[in-house]
């Protein structure tokens, strides 16, 4: 069975060397009480619970499965009394509002955590992802009353949380749902309607379940414009905090899904039941993507952990199998054969999964400074432009991250040959489990159209200049060394390439309408590609002085690797955006 | 449920317009029964029985899968009543020998009828498909008395066959295997060993099953020079061709498996099994291979097989599924929203499935039409150079056709958007049932290295001459026509790239010895592109004059799509080549 240790290590890499983080906390207002000491020991906790608890429940739970039994939803053997322990140490409040009873750890801290979850047992980590992104959502645009009668709880994890937007005809457009909220006489709503696809809808895990569900009112206009969010309780809730009656929420039924089967995903039927409104009537949407921009960079995080874990048993697996000789001669000529390792072929899958993973792994540690600078920074000017960044980058990460995420599992199980088609070793497990993260909360394809089009295209790719910027303000204050040379080069070439590719984007989506629609994917993918030379560009430098350690040499040779052997796809996604939308366009629906 | 529709009529077109299949099987003593009307007849009836037969019981089967119980496999239901229609109409001796049974129709038509099988039901083809590779090997190597015993019960499909080589410690390493057969008095040799991974290897279809067995000799020599090949039924024949005792051949377990559930994957132990010798003793591999490169190419069908029957019903549900609006205006005012197929993304999964798959299935024909030519022309210069051209091209037809397969059945699942994750719709299990088939019959990576290694570097890549030599004939033959010219400009582009990378292969192999492992996949990928642009340029110069008929107007635009939109790729897989072997051998096994 597959086996996880939490890369702390690279976690700490990330965070004192690439980043100095803990400079940047103590410098700014609401972070000054993180520190390198109370970080490295959050980790270290975090990971003891991911590795000894989550981990050993995770080959089982996709066998077992959850099961529905008369609207009764039930989570695999071991789920339950893990969550508890869970809960009991804290974790489910670790990023949450501190005036509420979380414990306000920067989010670059958090989506460490996050991805270690993830790596862990996806299924699990799916029910705390619903719960933070939920609380989230109601910081943000609830009521003080709300805020001080769900969070508390749910940050103690007593109570959890899910999302509500999907109906059956209504998934990407979500203009279109039918779910209606009727005004009450005490100022509540009475909620109707059928959702499908909800993640942590029912379950055993918690004695309430709290759902932001978007609905429309009856007047309400036609189109996005008339959605408004509201907090449904699975159990009704007094002003005091005390469960009450049953709230006409129910679990229709659960899918039999390809993976992530210990995560219940729920057809969620509402009838007259009692909601609050968040934020204020028709500017649902709005509200709601607080939780879906959180909903997005977490699902990056589980491409990340998925390709993580595959990676240490695909290494693990190719250090210990022994198979013929390396092509320069017998390296362990005492033994049958020697170990996989020495292959090139082989080395060349475990170098792509290491390279994306630890790429993909600092990246999401920038954005994550770039939300922490968002919400605390004393200057507004730096305040709101790394909230542009934010923007600009969460869809990167969400499609990047599980992109990279699924191949990286899919050549994990590749290098176990036919072991890793056997369910038993569990590598074909992370491929069905990653399968679903380039698929829910936005498509990757949605992903990539945000991209493009409202983060890029909109605004005539400024954002894209200032991520250059920053790149060129990284380069210039570098450290210098020959050593580093053929990244800095790499990185101008890539930073040139996404700016010249942009120029032709935002030149070309006014001329065809259809054009950001056909270069979307493309365009995604060579941004992704320069991201990851920005963050092994900032990785060879944090472990150049280093080099005689071989986590760090081993970071200087998989950057050169990176740059050699990955990046030069960045140049056929340039032809393809290039190539345009005519050939795509051309074919009527019968010349398919 | 996903369903299934043969390509009739592409594969009539790949045949007749850009073959003319009927003329070449017209020129050959052996083929010269082919005619195009036995051939539409053939792939008719072998359309119904997938359509109506195999693919009702594929997503059932997939959740049933076999079962085994004290050493008894049992398959899905379905699968045993199928398999007596399959047989009874004589699908199992289609390709084979006149002489003992077999229908001896040419490659080029059976390829096709292979494809549809995996495509209808990927775990039911493997069963005819080992039977059929065990019996080309058994009549190429095996004595007359034991092909005249075998051959045509195995061609009726009253016994099936199967393929033991794998043992635990000796998968790809097939030098150090341990099964032991000892000679007997009476000529035969007794048997004994485990084989894992046997696919077919126990199942209640058939009354007996023939296993082609890799054993040594005790005085054998060490490697892969001390291996023979031996014939070991599971029940004993006597001289009449009547089934006696069991041939202390048993079942041990089967292997719980990611997808193709429905065929079992078995452990199998033979304790002194009564085997016949097949071949000459010590070149049982050779023998063997015979098998291995039917296998090989029929594994590459599974991948085109998945990736149609993915396609289709991806096809079909983007142009059900209503979500959004065009991006041009409205397409459907009157509805809710517009099909989905009017969004360039979609468009561009949709396409980039689509002319993978058409381009794989006339590199299939090709490769089915060489192996036609290698075995039935007169001329022995023809044959000879038809017979490298196979294997050269066979590593590629395995490899890049499931490696694509596998991709597009993934484009397909992404198609459907969070529907596609859900077991019901059927589009998952394409992906899982196609997963397999980048792993066994030697994994892609070991045909790469078969493909750089012995089909490239140890001859100088003079086939990939030979290949590159025919596109050339082609171009000056083909038909002129300015529509034409952007395909003959590519294929003059990407023929050049094979032979200059080529070149850099053969240059550089001999100076480093880890080179040819580290560029091998890369070179077949790019190998791969040169061929489908071969491919699309002749589907489209043999569409060109009926380009007023849909079906043909849209291979034209579907061969401009490839051309500009993923023959790209092909430049980056250059330069990965070129960027040799250092950064993969750099690292020590503590820097991973």
């Amino acid at each position: 069975m597959a086996e996880y240790k939490a890369p702390l290590r690279d976690m700490q890499f990330i965070l004192n060397d690439v980043f100095n983080a803990p400079a940047l906390w103590a410098s700014m207002p609401g972070t000054e009480e993180a520190s390198d000491h109370l970080a490295a020991a959050i980790l270290e906790e975090g990971a003891k619970i991911c590795e000894n608890v989550l981990a050993p429940i995770n080959r089982q739970g996709d066998e077992e499965g959850c099961q529905w039994q008369e609207g009764i939803v039930t989570t695999p053997s071991g789920f339950s009394t893990a969550y508890n322990t869970f809960a009991e140490s804290g974790w489910a409040g670790l990023g949450g509002e501190p005036n509420y009873g979380g414990q306000g750890m920067p989010k670059m801290l958090t989506v460490m955590f996050e991805e270690m979850l993830y790596a862990a047992n996806s299924s699990f980590a799916l029910y705390p992802a619903l719960t933070t992104g939920a609380c989230l959502a109601i910081n943000a645009h609830a009521s003080d009353t709300l805020k001080a009668l769900f969070l508390p709880k749910m940050y103690e994890g007593t109570w959890s949380g899910s999302m509500c937007l999907t109906e059956a005809h209504s998934g990407t457009d979500l203009g279109i749902i039918r779910t209606r909220a009727v005004p009450q006489d005490d100022g509540s709503y009475a909620v109707t309607g059928t959702k499908i696809f909800i993640t942590g809808g029912d379950h055993d895990l918690t004695e309430n379940i709290i759902h932001l569900v978007l609905a429309k009112l009856p007047d309400a206009p036609a189109g996005p414009r008339g959605i408004s969010l509201f907090l449904v309780p699975k159990v009704k809730v007094d002003a005091e905090g005390n469960l009450g009656d049953s709230n006409q929420v129910s679990c229709g039924s659960i899918e039999h899904k390809m993976g992530i089967k210990g995560s219940s995903t729920c057809v969620m039927n509402f009838d007259g039941s009692q909601g609050y409104l968040v934020g204020d009537l028709n500017k649902g949407l709005a509200a709601m993507f607080t939780m879906m921009n959180y909903e997005r960079l977490t699902i990056g995080l589980q491409g990340i952990g998925l390709a993580d874990v595959s990676y240490q048993n695909a290494l693990a697996y190719a250090k210990d199998r022994l198979q013929s000789r390396a092509p320069t001669g017998a390296t362990h000529p005492d033994q049958i054969a020697d170990p996989i390792l020495v292959h090139p072929d082989v080395r060349r899958m475990l170098l792509t999964q290491k390279a994306y993973t630890e790429g993909c792994r600092a990246f999401a540690a920038f954005v994550g400074m770039k939300l922490d600078i968002a919400k605390h920074h004393s200057d507004d000017v730096v305040k709101s432009s790394a909230s542009n960044m934010v923007a600009l980058l969460t869809p990167i990460a969400k499609a990047y991250f599980t992109d990279r995420g699924f191949e990286n599992c899919v050549l994990g199980q590749q290098v176990y040959g036919g072991h890793g088609y056997i369910r038993e070793w569990g590598m074909e497990q992370f491929v069905r489990d990653a399968r679903i993260a380039q698929i829910y909360e936005g498509t990757n394809g949605i992903q990539a159209l945000d991209l493009i089009g409202r983060k890029v295209s909109a605004n005539q790719g400024v954002w894209v200049k200032d991520f250059g910027a920053e790149i060129a303000d990284y380069i210039i204050q570098m450290p210098q060394d020959a050593a580093l040379a053929p990244f800095v080069t790499a990185l101008n070439a890539a930073n040139d390439l996404l700016q010249d590719t942009t120029d032709f984007v935002t030149t070309h989506s006014g001329e065809d309408k259809n054009f950001i629609g056909a270069a979307s994917v493309d365009y995604l993918n060579l941004f992704g590609l320069v991201a990851m030379t920005f963050m092994w560009t900032r990785m060879a430098a944090a472990a150049l002085p280093q080099a005689d350690d071989p986590f760090c040499s081993g970071k200087l040779k998989t950057a050169h690797f990176f740059i050699q052997k990955l990046l030069p796809e960045a140049y056929a996604y340039q032809a393809k955006v290039k190539a345009g939308a005519s050939t795509l366009m051309a074919l009527s629906d019968d010349e398919f």
